[in-house]
């Protein structure tokens, strides 16, 4: 699994991969067991990130971010972190990849001075809060109100399956300010989680990612003012659409990269493990089915860069995202599915990366719009 | 999903399962939480089990068993087990459709007065062991063995992934007692857990069916005498492969009643549950996907009840077994993959029956033989 | 391949298989050549048949036929010619299986008596027309209208894809009687070739199946009297859904057959071609796919028998004629694909008969309603 | 179906691809049904192309060639030829794309300007020829031999399945002339076709791609001498090996655009064609695999044109080049059995084109090395 050049990194993109593999190995790796027994990444992970430059790869010099004006530094970052596991790439990417753009390029500037500072450093951890327990991906049908009262805002609803939502100091809703004009009546707030009103439930039990606090949350009676509003009242079905491209190919991105190293762990094993007298790498049937994975993370892999380098140039659409989206995850699974047949009785325990991995894995068919709703959304590109 | 008739099930048959789902509404369903979380069985649902009379199905009834004579019978308790959870499902089929035959057809007198009560009273909670950590499917490469000293045999070696494993009271296990016949040199051992030498590893950490207690086994210096060995010297090979097509069929009838029955409840919740403004099942997409899943349920029901009417008759063949294993596991999986999907993000919540199922499956490609050996069983019957 | 006990066939049923095998050893395959240069049955193939006695299985004594009474003759005579092609058994299907049931069912006694006995000779070649150019598998949107003119009705539309169509002496055509009814406006009439107004297009060239004639039918004003009406005025639609499953049934029991065919055949040529010095079935990755599919074919044996002991006890609904028909095409279709492979180049070559079996099949996915209009029906049953 | 830049193209090659495409309107789609009477490509049709100067895009400029050095170029020769139909990239391919490294970097300066002037006029139609009838993808087994008689080399033996071998000229003949060197006693030949004992079978009757001529061809005492050898003496094996992965490139940028252009008319059938009222494209079923193939294309087109890039740097490996054959195949024949399955009963008919390419098609899993030799060749590099 090697792409022939000409590749999309040139030699800082390397240079920042050694940076980032070098954090990864002194700062993440010897915590990995806490992560999981605490079912969560604690406040030093993100301090550290925050220290390495890590948490704000797009943001102004002015804030403290790295202002990178270049996608292939967020790319290397979650190929670096997803290679370590799944769940440190999905929180990662929520904080460093989703949520900035919102702050960055949505948020006035006294709202940059006020947040953008804790983001990059790590001190003020963010999420962001779409999907509602009624509504999955129908973003037309959200629940969550927000009602003027005076000056203010007062949110009332809730929201599901928010990464980071456990432990999130600032979190971006979308709330119906519009009861009548569907998808055109929804608008963004950035709530701060010692308002009174928000609380959390407990962290989801979910099927894998253990490590990243996935939670529930509940806005009753949330007060918040016009300076917590991000981009336009009304506008936030605009902005998020315009932000679901880079979350779906940040996505695509870390499913490839867990994939593939996931994929080659199993290859050294298969050389390593012996059944009937030899390598059970060498059987045919393993032969083969190795070659075929093989492939299709290189034929992934060229797709994936080739996308990257787009986003990088501003050329990414959404139909684009969503078909990066689907695929990666369902390549993704299919390659860690046929890993944990390869280990096989170990395949089927948690002490085993693979078996963990393959966990992991199964939401990302799911979440970020599921693959239907991908799909559905590249239909109707296609004028069907 | 309902077949057409002819079915193989008489009403006998069906009066009979008609008990077993009282069983498990009245003892069983009440305590799958307490299964859940104390991760094993406890000893009173064994208890009680056969107290109902379903431990000892074809065991005769001199020692208190059923003396069915139909293997339509195990079938059923499987499939109703099945129905609840997969774990129940094994634990059930290990001591109640997998050892039995080594004790009724195998054992001498002595050794079926000594051990049939027990197991059909659920006293004596049962377990075998062939598979090794080094070793996986490759019976032939065993390490564990039995050496002769004086009247005992003396037994040293591991054994892995062996369900009922911790709380097992007596143990059939394969031991090499001609180390140069390879296969042939294999014997049967029923060791009771309660002589010196042996001892258990923890409980193994599954990526799902937690209510299983799946150990790891060590023989340090265990004595058994002749009294112990089940079958022939030297013949376990033989013993053991003349058991397997049981043991796949059975592994077979559950996997099949597993999916059919989360099948069943995605088909509610999809009528349910909506999106968009439409139940989702009624999506184009959904609806054709379902027709497909249904269509290979009733596919693999009509197969394996024509095997099972075949193995009441003593049809079936070591090669139909085989094919029954993989591709009731293909199915099952798949099945449930999509299961999870339609689900959406509940899917991935282990709160959710579904996502347990999931992860309860994985494992059915892999034991009782990986999926790869059935194929390669087929194989060579096709003169390959 | 091959079943184990108890099958759904008697010592009857077998005789008559022996009877049927001699037959086309005999009078059919010393002319398959010729069938495909002519690209259709010669009349001397039906008289044949004719005279074996296997064109009216299912007609009563009285009318010449063999007054079976029993859908299990049907099935083997369907299974015998598939074996030999596909298109034997679809020209067969369209004369012997699907259209009897218009003629004995539904037809007066003189219309039984004027049409019966040259359909059990093979004197009067029959065919059924349902589907039209621009309406494909919807019935509902049927173009071909009958008006009544007096005591006439006068018949104008055009037909195509029909099997047997240019040869047919007698065609069931389905016609529009009452506009405004959708559906439940349409009625069949059994249509003499020889009417005035009544013309065929040239046969139709298709990608497999060349000794079956195919055409387009044109009816341009042809007049028909109350005597040429097959059932109810505006009942076709009810009579033409009351005899689709035993069409599709008999599509699945033919898709099986010949697939079954082709690949013990195929298991024939890899044991004796070799390459790089090996039987090139004995490679694993070949003798896993044979295992594949040599497991498929009797997974879907099971079902096929099992559906066809339903229908012959009248148990079988349209649903699960659905189910079977579009199982088993696609059942088909795999294992043809991967047999022309492992025939390798000659596996393009037409005179190699895995090609032409191969493109045989391709169209039973799409004809006798589509794979996706099953999925359509079986959703609607599942409550979709 | 549009992949977002950066592209591998320039506006050179895009000038280039649409120089192609006139001389395809004007000079080549005109005669497409005398192809398929002809079952072959006319003289007339390769002096076309030669007046164009598209035959020797990598020939030098002193031979007549266009000495491009950029194998951009020739992809894009193949994939406007690929869209009108398979056949003609193929046809295309051997002559003007695998053919014309043999003589140019091995060929003596004799050699060149004996045959590089006529092949790049297309006055001397080329093929190359390694498969026999006993062999196979297997090289190490070839039976074709050239014994030393005098200053001579006398070929004896045949060869099938040899694209453009009807009409070629100048066929480059692999032959052992070492037969206890296994591969590396293999000599390439060009023969002129005029040569004593040269003979050529019927053009091959193949399931699909009418319009290549395919031929077996005999030699029988063939006389050359050292002057029609080309490259070294037992040097043949290295020289296949090392030409090979350009040849595998080639098939595969031909099955992405043959599937690509195809799948582009099938979108636009599926917007025309209604049935139950609705465009056939739009039912969710049709519009969610639509959507797939359509992301399979792109997906498939990122892989190849960076392959295609990297093979213009001399960067392509030959497992490299074996992923993207067996990968664009599986594709391209993925694609266009959808295809066929969207055009209903018409996707069945050989006047439609997309039943043609279906036909065309199967091929491309078989030739230039099946598929499983491929696997092969990528299980080993991995080590396995």
């Amino acid at each position: 699994m090697a792409l022939p050049p000409p590749t999309v990194y040139s030699a800082d993109h390397e240079a920042f991969r050694d940076s980032v593999r070098q954090f990864v190995e002194r700062s993440v790796r010897p915590h990995l067991d806490e992560h999981l027994e605490q079912k969560a990444l604690p406040r030093q992970f993100w301090l550290d990130a925050g220290s390495q430059g890590l948490l704000g790869l797009e943001v102004p010099e002015e804030y403290g971010g790295g202002a990178a004006g270049d996608y292939r530094f967020n790319a290397i970052l979650l190929e670096e972190f997803a290679k370590v596991n799944a769940a440190l790439a999905s929180c990662m990417g929520i904080h460093a990849d989703i949520v900035p753009p919102y702050l960055t390029t949505l948020a006035t500037e006294e709202q940059r001075k006020r947040w953008l500072p804790g983001m990059v450093s790590g001190e003020l951890l963010t999420a962001i809060a779409m999907t509602e327990p009624s509504g999955g991906s129908d973003l037309a049908a959200l629940k969550t109100t927000a009602v003027r009262d005076g000056a203010d805002w007062v949110l009332d609803g809730s929201k599901t399956f928010i990464t980071n939502g456990y432990s999130a100091d600032l979190i971006i809703v979308a709330a119906r300010t519009s009861p009548e004009k569907k998808a055109r009546g929804i608008t963004l707030f950035a709530v701060e989680a010692d308002r009174p009103g928000f609380s959390r439930g407990r962290k989801l039990d979910k099927v894998g990612q253990p490590e990243s606090d996935t939670a529930e949350l509940f806005f009753d009676g949330v007060r918040v003012s016009d300076a917590e509003v991000v981009g336009e009242v009304d506008g936030g079905f605009i902005h998020m659409m315009k932000n679901l491209p880079q979350e779906r190919l940040g996505c695509s991105v870390s499913n490839l990269a867990h994939a593939e190293q996931i994929l080659a762990e199993t290859l050294e094993y298969v050389q390593e493990r012996k059944a009937f007298g030899q390598q059970i790498g060498s059987f045919q049937h393993n032969k083969f089915l190795l070659a075929e994975l093989a492939t299709k993370i290189d034929v992934t892999r060229a797709f994936v860069e080739r996308y990257v380098a787009a986003h990088a140039e501003g050329a990414l659409s959404a139909t684009d995202a969503a078909k990066a989206k689907w695929w990666t995850s369902e390549i993704q699974n299919e390659v860690l599915d046929h890993c944990v047949q390869l280990y096989g009785g170990y395949g089927y325990m948690n002490e085993y990366r693979v078996a963990r991995a393959w966990r992991d894995a199964r939401v990302t068919k799911i979440w970020a719009g599921t693959n239907e709703i991908m799909k559905e959304l590249i239909g109707r590109e296609l004028g069907l």
